[in-house]
């Protein structure tokens, strides 16, 4: 019997119930596979940071290496300052395990609503670069106290898995004023495994077009390279068809024709702004998955949504987001046929509808969906 | 007479065609409203680029400076490497004349179809600061020929009507690689004027909440002083509700409930990439106008929407978000009413649906388009 370990962070607000479920979900994959799954649940998040001051100890993620992955729930409370769960906990992870890839499908399942009128299927692939851009925390602020031209000086760095960038930064302001500063980064390595895995993606699942998103008309050096690297890229995929777009445009056409896209890949900040969009058009939060993967290592799995503390414990979530990344996790570890039965028995549920979350405007419970899933999963792995 | 001067750049595409008939319904106002409108024709833009080898020269800025407003249509052709003509025409003249409001608004018109399913009203303002953020051009790219651990120096500067700033980055990477930086800068004096003017508009409009967009927790330095400031400015405004919203929440809002918002200010690069999006939930780029504002300066009005070069000449494209740019522009000049009025005529027209441009699903033309409005704003302004 194959053997997985998966390390667990259920994390805060409604993240304990949607993991519940999709672990739900993963234990029935598991048994009709015939495969094994460790589970090995964390407590980190802002409960934890809350009452110890510990946020993500090296020891956890040294833990996470030895893992075939990670489950994450959500994590974030209002009574922690954003930022600190953000960079110490979710970022901490996606950098030191080089979860380079940020995998999030856009696709509208059945029965689903969309804020769109469009009756076009949407299903394609946002690749979201997500280790450089301006995701580093580089900058600083620099207070003028009230005097003239003084001289500021910050050493900034980035230590990323192949790497580490160190800069010292002098800057003058010729006034007085508090100003900041923040520092983007992206490099030639950064980039062409991007491009090439959204290539090899396309092939992958025949989509025959590749975009690349920038901004390169008002920010010519990183999204010079960016665009520099994609057409280098391309040239090894000549059966593939490639499309430059800048972001602003991107985030129009997300909405006007959302049908056009097979693979996109952004730079990591507007890949963030952007899938947020993607979400929205195929039904929300509820139903967008997503994975930090890095293909040599070990990656991990989380819904795109947060933690939505006032929901938490209601039992009202609509667990399918996390559901479907506990699928996307099981193709990551080489459970490819299990990772396609978790994605029909949600395309199933979804399509029967009888189990409808409030989000559905339904009335099932968080349970009932995960209870639909599992079943389903049962089902069809049976026949 | 008042009279009054205005610079207007067609540029490139179907500049010329939107610029025609914002100016005819321009001067219908005018007549209406008893001034003098004197209209100074500028070449620049791709086609003069190409001729010339010019972009802008300062001399034309200054005579910006002497004008009271520019009413700009849109620059841009293929044949022109991107970069070249926003930075050195849009830009130039956003910065060069300290236009540090952005002012788009977000409105959905009568019997405009938009993509969104929503009945609600959509009817709000986006204030895009226009003059810091990651739009100051502040970046290099270092080649690393191979070599590891090489040192690299740059030198930046970003000018600004109040002051300079002037950088020197020395950075070193601990490989070999290629890799490009880029910086963005948020000063107290700039998010300041930015929060003051979206009060200042929401109090004027009746707006009862200003809304300010950021991603603080990934850009600690340069977004909390941008919060900082917004905390501040507010408590001059007791009676505006705040809201702070992350950038990629911005996104699926504006598609979930647009209807919610009043004004929402947001840094120049967020900016740019939701206000295209809000163009598209309110009928697409044909109706969305902007200006460029300098509230002690001269300001710039231009539509959201780019020269679009194939369809140059064809009078198809609709001239709505010019032809309101226009009225923007009135407004901005002092001539308050003669812009409420072109507001109006456009309203009316658009009610009555009897010219109803491609994107609209009709077959009236540009001119047709220009001709109705103009001939509305005669028959609202005389009766
Ligand atoms: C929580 C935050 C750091 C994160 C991001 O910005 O990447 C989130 O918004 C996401 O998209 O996964
Ligand atoms: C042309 C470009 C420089 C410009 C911008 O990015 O501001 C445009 O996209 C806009 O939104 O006005």
């Amino acid at each position: 019997m194959k053997q997985y370990q998966i390390a667990v962070l259920e994390g805060d607000g409604i993240g304990p119930e949607i993991i519940r479920e999709g672990v739900k979900v993963l234990r029935a994959a598991a048994e009709i596979g015939g495969i094994s799954l460790g589970l090995n649940y964390y407590p980190y998040g802002a409960e934890h940071y809350l009452k110890t001051g510990e946020i993500l100890p090296d020891a956890a993620i040294r833990e996470f290496r030895d893992s075939n992955a990670i489950y994450f729930g959500a994590a974030g409370d209002p009574q922690v300052a954003p930022g600190i769960l953000e960079v110490g906990l979710i970022l901490k992870i996606r950098f030191d395990l080089d979860q380079y890839i940020n995998l999030r499908p856009i696709k509208l399942y059945p029965n689903v609503w969309t804020p769109l009128k469009t009756e076009a299927p949407i299903d394609f692939y946002v690749i979201r670069e997500n280790a450089e851009d301006f995701y580093n925390g580089m900058g600083a602020i620099f207070r003028s106290n009230g005097q003239r031209d003084q001289t500021h000086h910050c050493e900034m760095s980035m230590k990323r898995v192949p790497y580490q960038i160190n800069m010292t930064l002098d800057s003058r302001m010729d006034a007085s004023d508090d100003y900041a500063v923040a520092m983007g980064v992206i490099t030639r390595q950064g980039a062409e495994r991007a491009m090439r895995y959204s290539f090899e993606l396309a092939r992958a699942k025949g989509k025959k077009k590749v975009t690349a998103v920038d901004k390169v008309n008002v920010l010519p050096h990183v999204y010079g390279l960016w665009r520099e690297v994609f057409a280098e890229v391309a040239r090894d995929y000549p059966e593939i068809e490639t499309e430059n777009s800048f972001a602003d445009a991107t985030a129009m056409w997300f909405v006007k024709n959302p049908e056009n896209y097979g693979v996109v890949v952004m730079p990591n900040l507007f890949g963030d702004v952007i899938t947020d969009l993607g979400a929205e058009i195929t039904g929300g939060l509820g139903f967008a998955a997503g994975g930090n993967i890095n293909p040599k290592g070990v990656s991990m799995f989380e819904p795109i949504h947060g933690s939505a503390p006032k929901y938490k414990g209601l039992n009202v979530i609509n667990p399918v987001a996390t559901i479907l990344s506990g699928g996307m996790l099981l193709e990551n570890i080489g459970e490819q046929a299990l990772g396609e039965l978790v994605e029909r028995a949600v395309t199933e549920v979804l399509r029967e509808g009888r189990v409808r979350t409030k989000d559905m405007g339904g009335t099932s419970t968080t349970s009932d969906m995960g209870d639909a899933i599992a079943a389903k999963v049962r089902e069809l792995g049976r026949s």
